[in-house]
């Protein structure tokens, strides 16, 4: 059999409407490898997380080529692996698993694709003083992208203060003290008022948890705004924050470019990014909303 | 994502060389389809034939539409499912299982891809009285499919006596007493003397173990034979019947329609056996070498 066939997929609960089969098999067809993504979806079958080692030894003796992993898994699949990347391990998260000879590599794509996405969509952006909305999984993989990009301090303020301050006590670790903090949400203002920019990452936005993650009074000109949601691309906080001028990154770019490295490592072929970008707004059902 | 996507599978030992994943494959990309086979090959897991029941429900979980299975495990796997077709419960063994709503069925297109060959490839002969040499997994099948086509009377033999005894019992057992009846290698002479045609059903002519089954002096005009052995396609015994005048059958049209069945039964959708067929005789190397 020829060696231009693929099968990966997806570990995760709750997952039946991602976009990833769509992203990845689209970016196969256009370089006319056989590609097939499958959802492997821990609610539907009625597992616990834990159940992702078992369901990664069964896909690597089945002949997947490899993974993506996503909530509630990222952690829990780590004790699975045989090796981890460098920005896996440092953040203790894994998002793609990429089976070589039997051996299981974890990778994490959400840290280098939203610095991909950030080098790509703000390249100017001002990095001294960065405010980050948001300490989950998600938070932390985007607070080591942004300080991998180089910033100079990120603040990083959650609902939960615990969950900020491990995260910033973490960032200050693997980068240095001094690096980072963490902060209460009463403290936004006085925050917001002094950053370059802002990094949200939290589900406020999505469909589900509508709204503004804080006040539209902390918008300002000269306020750089990226978000991580990407359905809808266009969130209420890009949509305010544009109006009130400041420059803003839509979380399409992180869900194509996590994407893009994702297939990279998989294939070991370069993924046509501007095509997959165009996809991610098509498939997130923004054509002719957006402007 | 669009239900034109199918991943499949064959679960078996040694499988290395299996022509399936080509001949499913081809076939699914002149119907336009994202079809994906891959083998599961328990010699390389280093597994016991007995991990089919734990293989199978791993690749229902990981969102397999269906499986092939061959030896070992067409007798293992039939505890593991939820259903058996007509067929498959007659003969005890299963080639082919499909996922349907979680339930697991098993069918077996051996019996059903000899049959559709049989009748395309000999359509007039004589079915009066039939030797069959060989009474293992794949005799098993034949002797199904001939006595399912209208074979008077089958007479089975083995190098295992035993064997040949069993079989004949449970074909006589399904398809009515005095169909079938089991004999000694030494009785060949006398049988196919007296014999309408022959299925030839033991691996003697494939590359590993070359050779006649039985004397070409017992080879004459108006006697057909049918042959098992697909690798190759023209087999000893087949040049050797040929050469002697008899009309014959080869093993690839088996080995086709039994493809062509799974594939309708894991699709819902109609394969081209014509194109099948050619695909065969390309993939099993024989093409120039023939005639």
């Amino acid at each position: 059999m020829a060696k231009d066939t693929y099968l990966v997929g997806l570990i995760g609960a709750g997952i039946g409407p991602s976009l990833s089969p769509a992203l990845h098999e689209r970016e196969a067809d256009r370089q006319g490898l056989r590609y097939l993504y499958r959802l492997i979806d821990i609610d539907v079958l009625g597992g616990r997380p834990e159940a992702v080692g078992d369901l990664l030894r069964a896909a690597r003796d089945l002949g997947f080529d490899g993974l993506n992993i996503t909530h509630p898994c990222k952690q829990l699949v780590i004790e699975h692996l045989d090796e981890l990347s460098p920005q896996a391990e440092a953040l203790g998260a894994v998002n793609t698993v990429v089976f070589d000879d039997g051996r299981a590599v974890g990778h994490n794509t959400d840290v280098t694709g939203f610095a991909a996405s950030f080098a790509r969509g703000l390249p100017d952006a001002p990095l001294e003083k960065v405010v980050q909305v948001g300490a989950g999984g998600a938070g932390a993989a985007v607070a080591h992208a942004t300080l991998t990009l180089g910033a100079g301090h990120v603040t990083v303020v959650d609902a939960m203060p615990d969950r900020a301050a491990d995260l910033a006590v973490a960032l200050n670790r693997h980068f240095g003290v001094g690096r980072a903090a963490a902060a209460t949400l009463d403290m936004l203002p006085a925050l917001l008022a002094e950053a370059d920019g802002v990094v949200h990452a939290t589900p406020t936005g999505m469909a589900a948890h509508p709204g503004l993650p804080f006040g539209a009074e902390l918008l300002r000109p000269g306020l750089w705004v990226a978000e991580v949601v990407y359905r809808p691309l266009e969130t209420e906080l890009l949509r305010t924050a544009r109006a009130v001028g400041c420059a803003v990154l839509d979380g399409g770019g992180m869900a194509v470019f996590q994407a893009v490295d994702a297939f990279r490592l998989f294939t070991g072929r370069e993924p046509d990014a501007a095509a997959m970008l165009a996809d991610i707004a098509e498939l997130a059902g923004v054509v002719g909303v957006r402007n």
